[in-house]
């Protein structure tokens, strides 16, 4: 008998962003947070673990190179509180396989390039959550279980659902409010789409230092931010759960731009925007503008992660021109798969005008276009999926 | 008899920013300010007024350029008040020549070039004011001839003094106590210099918009920062008393970054900096980190205004290392006119890493230095300085 189990896990993108935590050992955060999940089927991470009596201790290798599981670690702690719920389940149901004691090997596996700039800690934790709730047939739900991948890597939480989904701040000293929670559905609103702009770091330019915690400590600005949230959180799902493109687009920039300035007024200031994610921000401000001029609504809007990539939401129906218009000032190293066979031609709105990006950028500053959708949670694999051979190692190191 | 005066007037770069009107009519701030002035020796402007019975209308030439003084303009309400002042005194005493109501040409001319992307407006009015106030003899103080500079550009109230000079937000609806005043004088601190950095921004980027008022309506996080500047303003003041160059720089860097985190937090976004200006910030920080790892002070501190160039303050001794380090890894277009004759070779910190700016930049991404060092306030030039011919034209025109 083989004790294993498979599940894939989806990338999210904020659009209200975490930065900050009240408790950085139970990875509290200091404001809620609200992400777009987005479509596995092009963008995923995908977990296998296994336990066995032959195991000799619990090993982890990601992407085929092994990490180690550090006692008292991030990875550890994700492990330890769910083989403590199997093991309260076995001790409650006698008929249960005893296998909550026995060693694991875990196999995870992104399918996008780590040099894609793509947080994959946040889907890569939640696969794993996902993979062990199910091997152990835990009785939790999804927001239990988020609590477990909270403490893996703060954002996973939110990757343990589909659709559009808030990270509860909570109040409680111990987190066990802190968790996440789906605000509606991928089915509530199928029709938004994200284009991800994988930007050149080439150039030279400063290395960004990751300084959450910087940030909390040194910057006034902050405080009024945390202010600033709680309404924010409200407003835009309010503008999801009335499909309100425009509505939700404002605060997802507004969002975006006032994590970056807290960034900067952070000692010493951190910096993730360089000078093509800035040309990006004033390409989908003017099509919003010539579209506005028009009388129509936004075209799309932007969100940039702790790095210089740009993550631009839109309805279905607006992204031809969102990729013509990249595609056009924007032009790639590597060529645009088009998943959704939209083409890269499409007109755009009368008035645009090109200055704004000064008529184009040199090709490679954005290196590739990556278009998906907003997509479902976790997803159980058939064991075909699996990444472990039978000796209980990574098939790509076989 | 000619009626004439000449003036000249430094430019002002600030360390606590103005940034937000309360009122756009009178120009008053939502916040105080504290500026260095500098050397006019390096940067001015100069303005020649002259009063005659000959002259048609007031007429104004900027860089030989005439310019329209528009009814109820910023030109013209400055000329209008100061005028006043003299109708003023003339009613008072028979004994002055009755010029008030005459006509005014008024030359004026920076002698450094638009292009450096140093604001004019600042220097520009304060000579303005400087002349006509020697050319109507007028008994108000500097602080009462601010509030007349500050109607026709804020921050040139701080160019009519030198040294350090605080612009006091005042909270009289009328801006009568919205003035500047000398926070100590450059004879306090005479050691403190400034090196300019004049950025390109020829590399494709977006422009900048001005939005100081945009900020004011759509920046959450400026209500902080209004909450924030008070003390900033008495730690700073404190900092230029005690000659403390750490503590002086801290505050400066801090209040850079954060002007430039609320322009961010505008809707749409406000950039001034580019990749090149971050990547000055990075070298200072760097310059910083290891004087600070040696057991000595800051090298140096930048602030940037409303654009990508930098202004780099440093004590005397400090700077020839930053013209070493800045020289090194941004070469300039322009050969450096090194008016201190420091070199351009001093050795850096033990353990500078120059790998935060990736080892040096493209010759020309900083097209000039400007070196200088705190300076005094306007000065009253002799005749033979005057801009003006016989026949009151820019004697650049005739």
């Amino acid at each position: 008998m083989v004790y294993e189990a498979t599940a894939s896990a989806p990338v999210n993108i904020a659009v209200i962003k975490y930065w900050g935590k009240r408790d950085t050992k139970l990875i509290l955060p200091t404001n809620s947070s609200l992400s777009v999940t987005l479509d596995q089927d092009h963008l995923r991470s995908t977990t296998t673990s296994r336990a066995d009596a032959s195991f000799a201790k619990d090993r982890l290798w990601l992407n085929g190179e092994e990490e180690a599981i550090k006692e008292g670690g991030r990875l550890h702690t994700c492990i330890k509180e769910l083989r403590a719920w199997r093991l309260e389940e076995e001790s409650k149901q006698d008929s249960l396989p005893k296998i909550g004691d026995l060693k694991l090997h875990i196999a995870s596996y992104n399918n996008f390039p780590t040099a894609a700039g793509l947080a994959s800690s946040a889907s890569g934790l939640a696969a794993l959550v996902a993979s062990l709730a199910a091997l152990y047939e835990l009785p939790q739900s999804r927001s239990e279980l988020s609590r477990i991948a909270r403490q893996g890597s703060g954002s996973a939480c939110r990757s343990l659902f589909g659709g559009f989904v808030a990270w509860r701040e909570g109040h409680a000293k111990d987190g066990s409010d802190s968790l996440a929670e789906e605000v509606a559905p991928r089915e509530h609103w199928p029709d938004l789409q994200a284009l991800i702009c994988v930007v050149s770091d080439a150039k030279k330019g400063t290395s960004s230092t990751s300084g959450m915690q910087a940030t909390v400590e040194t910057s006034p600005l902050l405080q009024e931010r945390l202010r600033v949230v709680p309404q924010r959180m409200v407003d835009i799902s309010t503008a999801i759960e009335a499909r309100d493109f425009d509505e939700f687009g404002r605060i997802t920039m507004a969002d975006s731009n006032q994590f970056h300035a807290v960034c900067l007024d952070t000692a010493p200031p951190i910096f993730y925007l360089n000078d093509t994610s800035r040309a990006i921000i004033a390409l989908v401000q003017e099509l919003n503008r010539a579209s506005e001029a028009n009388g129509n609504g936004l075209v799309a809007a932007y969100t940039f992660d702790a790095g210089p990539n740009a993550v631009l939401y839109a309805p279905a129906a607006n992204m031809p021109v969102v990729i013509a218009a990249v595609n056009k000032y924007f032009p790639q190293a590597n060529a645009f798969a088009d998943p959704f066979q939209m083409g890269t031609t499409a007109t755009l709105p009368a008035g645009f005008d090109d200055k704004v990006v000064n008529g184009g950028w040199e090709k490679g500053a954005v290196k590739q276009l990556i278009h998906t959708q907003v997509g479902d949670g976790p997803r159980r694999l058939d064991d075909k999926e699996s990444l472990l051979n039978t000796e209980g190692i990574p098939k790509t190191l076989a």
